[in-house]
């Protein structure tokens, strides 16, 4: 097994705090992103979409996508569950996190890819170019105050972001509120669960993996 | 069980199909998208992210979103397998299916949504509204086309999207390609294993569904 990160990006990140979580120590390859490693031709034989994370099984089999790595994990490493242990549970969770990369993740990446100066031209990750659209970056933060608002609400009525376990979606969510943070943009002071949520999760020893 | 859904709308089809493909009947309820049923208490109190498709279990647990629904049903109806009946088969089609989501289907959305006259002011699904991007549903048409031509190459050396089975991946592809038609963005005549590829699996009796 060969993992292709990089220490830097937060798609990766997910994985790695994921791995950390189950105490699955993954052998890895760092990918130097700054520097366009991800499009030589040696890296697109591994991954022709250009991006990472990327697992490469002992097989040649390669899995280029962070939450479909995660589910692989938890299925070859089952504990401790951080998707769910029944179909109902897995399918609950799975939901939530979709619901998150879209109203949150995505919301921070088109925020930060739409107007960082050193994206340029670079607007979507992956082999095609895209230039920046700067109202796109606007709505991304647009977006991002409503996701804090829903997100506190949520955990004010529970400790962790699906309820009473921890999960991929408080990955997820931790995740994008640091890519968020890149770009200024900051939890609203008022949202006191979220905040209490974010401080308590970030104190995890995989938060630093 | 009970199944909210609404006939027109791309992103339960998806659920439908693969629903048929497993001769699985869902009890279903229409929900009334055009005339902004979605937006009544009665629907928010079941999805409040005010989407379809929603799975309602008997318990009350209401799964909310299309690929969870689907990989709820995989659990609960394993045959014929439509995701994987490995680990490693089902993170394969988990990675092939988000890519085809992120480079097509959200690309479709992005085309349709940021350009139809029906949709001013509702340029992204759920509770919030916000304004169309002509840029982006400009962006949506380019990188459609070049989805359009990895799909193509994919299909040249395969009979489905994921190899030699039908998949959740040849749901997302077949619905996509039907939705971006919407918008009158259609195949290049010189992908012709794409189009081999969708009158096959247009011609399953799923489609319907």
């Amino acid at each position: 097994m060969k993992f292709y990160d990089c220490a830097t990006a937060p798609s990766p990140r997910r994985v790695r705090i994921f791995a950390a979580e189950k105490s699955i120590a993954l052998p890895t390859v760092q990918v130097d992103l700054r520097n366009g490693e991800q499009f030589t031709d040696a890296f697109r034989a591994i991954n022709p979409d250009c991006t990472v994370p990327a697992l490469a099984l002992d097989d040649g089999t390669v899995i280029a996508d962070a939450v479909a790595i995660c589910g692989y994990l938890e299925e070859v490493h089952p504990e401790p569950a951080l998707i769910g242990t029944t179909p109902q549970e897995r399918a609950m969770v799975t939901a939530l996190n979709r619901q998150i990369e879209r109203d949150g993740f995505f919301a921070a990446m088109d925020a930060l890819r739409n107007a960082a100066k050193g994206l340029k031209g670079r607007a979507l990750p992956g082999p095609h170019d895209y230039e920046q659209i700067p109202e796109l970056a606007e709505r991304g933060r647009t977006r991002l105050g409503h996701f804090f608002h829903a997100m506190d609400a949520r955990l004010a009525e529970r400790q962790f972001v699906a309820g009473s376990r921890y999960t991929i979606a408080d990955i997820s969510t931790m995740v994008l509120i640091d890519l968020a943070g890149w770009t200024k943009i900051t939890m609203p002071d008022e949202c006191v669960h979220l905040r209490r949520w974010y401080e308590a999760v970030s104190a995890r020893p995989s938060a630093n993996a």
